[in-house]
């Protein structure tokens, strides 16, 4: 069943693609966009994301079925905590962030009676940022990780697994911390590696790097606020996938020593093995 | 001055696009290609990389006037010795390796008078294998480091250069030493870092890879074999450069666990900046 009224809070590249996307694919009857600023939302409206703009989150929680949070992942909690007060018995809210672990166990037993908050991560995303760059296609064929804990309301993590596949993705149910864990690997690490690889490498040697280095380091372009976010917000599981890739390098280094030619191709075979069995 | 005959060792992706680019830009009055498969310098040949091929190298060596060797980094220095033997006085000899301080270290001193080699790499590649990839804009507008010695013959230094410059390359010049560490770091460490995140990454989770994953790992890709010999063949430069990689994921460890999010925010600013100043 269709939300009647669903709320996006924070309307940016992820929070605009959902309501271009909840609209395209009748989603929803209605797509509120609520944010801090009247212009960005504007925009928003003026691009067809949202149908109606609201600076007021309680007031749009009020007459919510369904509530998006597409904030940055270390403010979800707080506003998922100031919104649920204000929502009907039935309502259920749901949120976009990066990391789990920490928006659910902040939110888990303290909402009230009725009112269920499920965890969500839409594996999609992109370098650029803003409403302007939203696309009703971002989330198609995707992954979304759903992350019920043993608080979570079966009904409210069908609704929740549902809304995601009406926009078109794939839902899977993971444990909040073990889709840390995993993003740790499949989304932190190469961006910790890109920067790492950006960082160490001075800028007048960079007419020296070919398409190896463009590749390897692109992510590193991304916003260093947000990412710094994102690693705290997962700090023990990017530290232990941290210390994976040094375990790796030692391996590296120990058979270099060595110069062991076919333990480095083995080792160097492995990883291509997982590199080509996700496709070009 | 353009050599009038030019012989190409190794007729594979960069020695056939060297073909095609030397062809297009008018740097030979005619080209041969060695090899040891007469079917591929048939295929080279049929591809207009090549005008002539030639299955015995000290044969091509008694009539050329400029010999670049664009075979694999481990065999060039041995080739380069086999050749040089035959040459006529007068005659130059190059390389299109991606690691020179070994070549050039293992050819220095060793030619017969009047014989001269200069090592060169045009930093220009592609993950494809085989002259059916070649094309002759590769080396347009790259840059190619040439490596002279103290033992360096400048007319030769000059030819070799000139010769780049034919096809299009901005030439630089370094140490071969020089040029080894600087690579370690541009082309090497990329690669390494890439092959660290794939080969630290369950295959179960790659449904949880974005873009970030996809474009990080994307060299990982690459020949193993190829990579191991590279990466043995550039043995010092290569640990020092993973060194200074696990002292960057150090540096990031020890601010991660304090939870300094401005001195993280400042680690990952700094990276940008070197990727932002290499463009999209």
């Amino acid at each position: 069943m269709s939300p009647d009224t669903l709320t996006i809070v924070g309307v940016g590249l992820i929070g605009g693609s959902l309501g271009l996307a909840a609209k395209a694919n009748g989603a929803a009857r209605r797509v509120v966009g609520v944010g801090r600023d009247a212009a960005s939302l504007e925009k928003a409206r003026a691009l067809g994301a949202i149908d109606e703009p609201c600076l007021d989150l309680a007031a749009a929680a009020r007459r919510s079925d369904l509530v998006v949070f597409c904030t940055p992942v270390d403010r979800i909690a707080a506003q998922v905590l100031e919104a649920a007060p204000h929502c009907r018995p039935g309502t259920v809210l749901t949120d976009a962030g990066s990391t789990k672990a920490g928006v659910v166990t902040a939110v888990d037993g303290r909402l009230p009676e009725g009112v269920a908050f499920v965890g969500s991560h839409p594996v999609a995303g992109s370098e650029k940022r803003g409403p302007e760059h939203a696309r009703a296609d971002l989330f198609r064929n995707r992954v979304c990780v759903v992350t019920p804990t043993r608080h979570s309301a079966p009904a409210a993590v069908e609704r929740v697994a549902a809304f995601w596949q009406s926009v078109g993705m794939r839902v899977r149910r993971m444990d909040p911390f073990a889709h840390d864990d995993a993003l740790a690997l499949t989304s932190h690490l190469p961006h910790l590696a890109a920067s790492a690889v950006a960082g160490v490498v001075p800028v007048e040697l960079l007419d020296l790097a070919a398409t190896g280095f463009r590749d390897t380091t692109r992510v590193a372009a991304g916003d260093p606020g947000l990412w710094s976010a994102i690693f705290l917000h997962n700090r023990g599981a990017v530290l232990a996938a941290a210390e994976r890739l040094t375990a790796w390098l030692g391996e590296f280094r120990s058979l270099m020593e060595s110069g062991d030619a076919a333990g480095l191709t083995d080792l160097l075979a492995r990883a291509k093995k997982v590199r080509d069995a996700l496709g070009s």
